[in-house]
């Protein structure tokens, strides 16, 4: 769903057939100004969003700091102006985005900071309709993705290998079958199966929920053959451990849903 | 949106145009089964969605415990039935909508836990077109849901009475235009606005940001004339304090939006 | 559905893959004018859609009299400008809309003229997907609204209480899962219905069918602690006794549904 | 737009995001039949359309009468079965719908039975998005169909002729453009525009708003060799005088627009 | 399905989430333009729907030579100019809807160059959601359209033939129950089956798959009473024999689907 | 757009608010079955979608030979059976879809047949909305895919080289930003830009418009490190030449843009 269409559904979410509450109270004719300020300290998230939501609803929305920026509590992050009806229906919709997106941020980044050199990604565990927001945020607090979704990549897991037969099986088929621009990532549980995935040509090694030990073993195994993630368990204390193991990234689906919104509110000037 | 539809577009987001990995490693005539185990200890919901889900990739879905239900870690919460293919593709949706919504109603209940008697309402701070399963969770979870949206109820917040100049401007005018079916609430941060908007005609009194004893002298000098709502700064610890002021209803975003995940996984035997 | 979508829809019902007479009868270059104009007396609605209606097809509406002035056969209501292809395209769909909620309007008007004390209000007796425009033209005319829909009111119908068992027990069960915001309006037919209502604690009694004495009756005997509404049976002819009652609103379906279309032309100038 | 859209949106406009009245006063698990009963004489139109309404509701709904039978007041139409929530919810779509169209198809048979052999039509003023069942309506009555829109024959009016730059001139770029299976009509409101339409080369004339003695001598002028129809100003008292000028057919907008709705209710047993 | 529609669902199946190569080697700042260059002989046609896509990716696209121009290899049929990213992610697209459309003119202006004074008209055998695109090809290229699709136009084929119960009864049926402004036409097979049709009524006999003799016979009995199509083995080779019979039109599906896509190339310049 | 969608589109392109010639000339009660022939030799595609078409229209349609399997003029491929009216309104449809996926089909398999060993894929040259199933039917052909879209691989073209400033910068920036389970394909000329790719990492080589001696020497100079796909100018006649220089692919933009409908026909049995 592009971001237009996501954000008209919001908006429709929101007010339906009228804002009943502004038509009645606010006459029509009247315009304003309005700001958006942090409660707390965070990192912006979301501004191309709160432009659309009040673009959509009449109004013009103009970000006060850039995408990406970490602000004190107090700070004003944006302005909206236009007819103050379309600023108070659009209020909600707006913040909801933004407080989202910038609580993804800003967990991101004091995630990330703990290992500055270590390739942290996130991954399908995504609130539905709003990965792609959630994976620019992850992008904006200093992660990188993973791939978008189940059509841009070959991720073959365990309950692949349990259907396909077997890790040799899973692979030689991915190979045939999938187009030559793909590279095979395999998940595995031991050293065993690292072996056996490598054998049969897995080019990305994804080492589930295994301790830091195992998988220095079977990153000294296959080193320059293959590229590593680790995965599962992964929490922000653990992250310069295996930012030291060497490994190629790490992947936590936490960076998305373990993140709290952010607290940020809207004042209008009439 | 409705169910079908959200759904219908959360697969198009995870699978789009084919799920390269599945197609190619597991046979379209396999059927088998798996099972949805909880990780951790949480109240289950979403089960309907994660119904729709398998229904909408070609498998069946099987509740194994209620809606509502509180259970252990290992607790096997439901199992899904058909082509391997179809189990593969639509398991990341489903988990998502179950670990999100079951972590809506598992913090509901952990909130609402400590004031029994109190009526702890959701507010409109909700994940845009998550909204009425974040409601449903919630009311799963043991807590309330207040209005749906801006269209189903008068709620002049402080924003409105700025552009409407004035409390008793903002409560008439609404009273004038708005449909005879709705009560009006008015958003007010002190005893002299209670009072204002009381005179006025509100039915209801949200009280926001006030402290325990403004709220016990507002609510001791209009009871029985409107409801009261306390809203703003509401944490779980204060709630038992607040459920003795006598106050109708208390309203906390944070019943959904400071939920996080709670821990799913999904196993196939094929 | 918004109003962009309805006259999206409405102009590809009309015109389809072409307007072939336009197309081949009309070069593409041609630019003119045309004039919608009353043949008869009638309140003008409707002049938004028209404005919406030409934009689609590449023109421009602009009215000449304001929404609800009464006007008398020969006035000009309004005219377009831009390719005479778009004109022609989109007279028929403007008209119709036109000719529809002015239709709404002048009956309207007529209705309320005899009783201008009183809040007549219209009911969700609408044409499917034209609820929004209709109840506006309603407005137009002179009266007032109902709710707008299933969501956001609670009106407990005979039905309703066949199958919830009682008067009282559908009240009770309204309050408790409602929303606070709502008030609570029940159907009666009989004055021991009336009385039961409200001491179950509805808050506007619906007078269905009900006789002026029986409404009279029922009036004295629980005014002041709930609103009358009456209805069933209203005909225009009725309403001066009906005022003269002292209820709060009459409903009347008819408003919308017993109005005929009124008689509007264009002509262009090439 | 399709019925089942046509529905769908519908169902969507008076239900939205729950029926709340209905949802908390009838328990999910009950069951029930409901009769839809006519309240004065009507001829029935739109079963097919609450066929589909209720099972949109996840009901079931059945004819008591075919598509166009007349019937007494008190004459049971249909009835549905299900979830007596279903019923409830569905109720006011379906009558909406029903009582509409049956009014179209009672003003028709209304109307035609004034003049029996006469070929009567309907118009494109139709309401937008109802198109289709109003104009099957019309058949339902004893009418016939015009062209349906704008894309499916050749009709140059007045308007047309002023863009063209006459009557030939229209005739002409039509015959070359239009494909071959249309055939070419033309609005004419004189005898000398008749005689120039003709020798253009039309195939049909409609003859608008001309006295029946003007009609009559360019039916006499021309007969043979076009087809005649008669427009504008046509009531039901001048049909027979038209029936006996011999001409092909005449159409009348006030078919659908000057229909009002019929009386129906609905009544549950639970 | 409009242009607009067409074209957005165009991008979005070539698009998708993202263009992954440019948005990670193209600066999203740059901007340049870019050329699309025949790479043979050709006749343009597409230029508005290359508008169309290069305007919904944020780009300017302005043709260099008119709808229908015949050039030779080398020449610049247009040019866009924007973000680099939008030329290179709409190229692809724009460069399809091109090469395919101008194939059908090319293909179609060779074919009626051999019959000049011959009314060569396309069928229903267009590619699926392309017809109104296919269509107008066919009229750049020179030659006509038949009916759009079996909405708009009476063409009584063999199928109807056998289910209606005899040609007779076809055109008797169809006769009664179509709009008046219908022409009919009719497939026959033989000089008998064309006789019936033509005493039925029928108003063009489509001649499917006769010999150049055998059409003779069927135009010298009934010239001047009905239009004749011929259809059915239609080569370019045949035309002028065809020509010279002197019927009315001739149809041929392969000016649409035996065209084959002709060589364009774009090449930018940042 | 997903299956169903595409065919509910094109029916609606097709039959639009009716099939008038069938629904005036056909009972609406009549059954009866219909057969599809192949009239000449081909290979068969497209199966499913002509199961969706007449599943659509009310019908049912049974696949007589499997997808890919190669018949001779005259055989039944398939028969659908239901009411009459479904069957002739289906028929356009369901025909061009069969006739153009057999086309590329067919085309296919005459074009890999020349070099049995080869992987020939297809490109991006694809009708707009319809490339899942042109790519299906050159899978079927007996050839392979490319990528599906910009979405799921990174080939750096001739374009995109030109807008990043080199092979290296490009190739630098397509590693750093596109997730780790892409290769890199990167389009080249020349001897000198094979060396280029390749020392910065490419993954793949497009050789583009290349001599087969050209080609020969950047294989012999890069073998084993990189994989190698032809492109530009590849004809049949090419193929074997290419075949034996092991390149791992060719790819041919004309399996698809340059196959012919082949022809088939439905008669159906009343």
């Amino acid at each position: 769903m592009r971001l237009t269409e996501l954000v008209r559904h919001s908006l429709e979410e929101d007010i339906g057939h009228a804002d009943v509450t502004t038509e009645s109270t606010v006459p029509a004719h009247k315009e304003g100004r309005a700001w958006i300020t942090a409660k707390e300290s965070l990192v912006v998230a979301g501004q191309a969003v709160a432009t659309e939501v009040f673009a959509q609803v009449g109004a013009r929305y103009e970000a006060l700091c850039a995408e990406g920026e970490a602000v004190s509590p107090g700070t004003r992050i944006g302005w909206a102006s236009g007819p103050l009806r379309s600023l108070l229906s659009g209020e909600r919709v707006a913040l909801n985005f933004l407080m989202h997106l910038s609580g993804v941020a800003t967990h991101t980044r004091q995630v990330v900071a703990v290992a500055p050199g270590l390739r942290v990604v996130d991954t399908r565990k995504t609130t539905p309709l709003h990965r792609a927001l959630e994976r620019a945020a992850v992008r904006t607090g200093g992660a990188h993705n993973h791939r978008f979704a189940l059509y841009d990549g070959i991720l073959i897991k365990d309950n692949h290998i349990v259907a396909a037969g077997g890790i040799t099986a899973a692979i030689v088929a991915a190979r045939r079958m999938a187009h030559h621009l793909h590279k095979i990532e395999v998940e595995v549980e031991s050293a065993a199966q690292a072996a056996e995935a490598v054998s049969a040509g897995a080019d990305v090694l994804l080492l589930d929920n295994m301790t830091d030990d195992a998988m220095a073993m079977v990153f000294a195994a296959h080193r320059g053959r293959v590229l590593f993630e680790a995965s599962g368990n992964i929490t922000r204390e653990r992250l310069p451990r295996l930012a030291a193991l060497g490994l190629d990234l790490v992947s936590m689906g936490g960076l998305i849903h373990q993140a709290r919104w952010v607290d940020l509110s809207m004042k209008i000037e009439a």
